[in-house]
This record gives structure tokens, C-alpha cells and sequence, in this order.
């Protein structure tokens, strides 16, 4: 993992969505794509904020109190401890950063929970 | 800086290339955006890797032993202590992330050096 990263190649390698795929690492933290489809689960992590930036598509990240939508090009930091759940109506590919070993599920555990896989 | 971040619009507010201004934090890690033109200044960060994400433009990563020439919706992580230097022929945006406190230029220090700035 010490050449460059092309996003879109990577994430050609995904198939479903809600499988994140680890493309690299910023010392302690993961970079990592994944394509949404449908809606995740309400989660939160405790211990850290959390990264999306949108690179095709449109993200909803649903707060409790509201909405938050990102088009191409939009970055949003979901703080520590605040419940989240992400969805996306047409296929959304994004990049997410967050220390290593993050659940994806957070606090939520669950059928989508998915443990780290490099692609 | 509880919103969502247009890192378009952001950089639309930077009128200078390598004047780097921060948009928004993760834990500890600010996210900052760039413009590059033109050759930087060859440095290393001791005690961090150094994430750099093409957001338009191309950018050309020189490392000591080869360049890493990076287009949009591609990124590299150079890691902590290997000397680089940015440069781009075009102007180049840029999304970095690095620790809060990260000095731009490094080991380097110079005329280049730039405090943090949000915007």
C-alpha cells in the first residue's frame, strides 16, 4: 500500500453496498470506500468522530433532529457519540476515514456488521 | 463547523496557491483544503504520515527515488520522515489531512511556512 490510491478503480472492486473495502491508512486511521445503496442502521460511535466525503451519488445522513445531504464533493464529520444512519437512494460512493478497528455497525451491532478488508 | 463541507466552495475562497485553509476536524486530524501552483518546497514530517486527495487539477508528488503524479479522485499518503515535494503544473486543488498543529513545510521551515487558518 505504498503506491497511490485511485478511488474509482477501488471501488469497481466493491459489489454490494455497505461492504467497505480499507485502501489505505494515515497512521493510526483507515481510509476506506464503500458504495450505499438503501439505508444502513442508527449507530454511534463513541470513541471518535466520523468521515464521510461523497464522490458520486448523494448521501443522506440521517441525524435525529435532522438531515444531513451531501452532493459530490461534500465532506461531513459526524461527532463522537452522535446517533447516525446513513442512506442513499441512487448507488453513493464514498470514502470514509476513522481509526483503525471502528466497527461500522458502532454500538449497533447487527447483520450488517462487517469486519476490515483490505481491497 | 457542525455542517456539511462544499470543499468546491471552500477552495473558492483561497486566492492564492499554497495557502492552506482548514474546513473542518476529525478528532484530532485537521481537513484542509489547497491550491497548488508551481513547485513547493522539499520537507518531511517527522511524526505523521501526509494524506493528499486530488480534488481537480494534477498533482506530481516528487519523492527522492520517483514522482507520484496524482488526478483527480486520487490520493497518496506519504509517510512519516520521506521527503517530498508538491508540485503542479496546472492549478491543482487539494483536500490534506494531518494532525492539528502539522507544521505545511515541514522539517523545512521558510518563507513558505504558513500558520493555520480556518475558513
Amino acid at each position: 500500500m505504498d503506491d497511490k490510491i485511485d478511488l474509482a478503480a477501488k471501488l469497481a472492486l466493491l459489489d454490494q453496498p455497505y461492504r467497505p473495502g480499507i485502501v489505505g491508512y494515515l497512521n493510526d486511521y483507515k481510509l476506506v470506500v464503500v458504495k450505499v445503496k438503501g439505508e444502513f442502521v442508527w449507530h454511534a460511535h463513541d470513541d471518535t468522530d466520523d468521515f464521510f466525503l461523497v464522490l458520486r451519488g448523494r448521501l443522506t445522513i440521517q441525524l435525529r433532529d435532522r438531515d444531513v445531504v451531501l452532493e459530490e464533493g461534500e465532506l461531513f464529520v459526524v461527532p463522537r457519540g452522535v446517533e447516525h444512519c446513513p442512506k442513499a437512494d441512487v448507488e453513493t460512493h464514498v470514502l470514509l476515514i476513522e481509526p483503525r478497528g471502528t466497527v461500522n455497525t458502532g454500538d449497533a451491532g447487527g447483520a450488517l456488521t462487517v469486519g476490515e478488508l483490505e481491497i
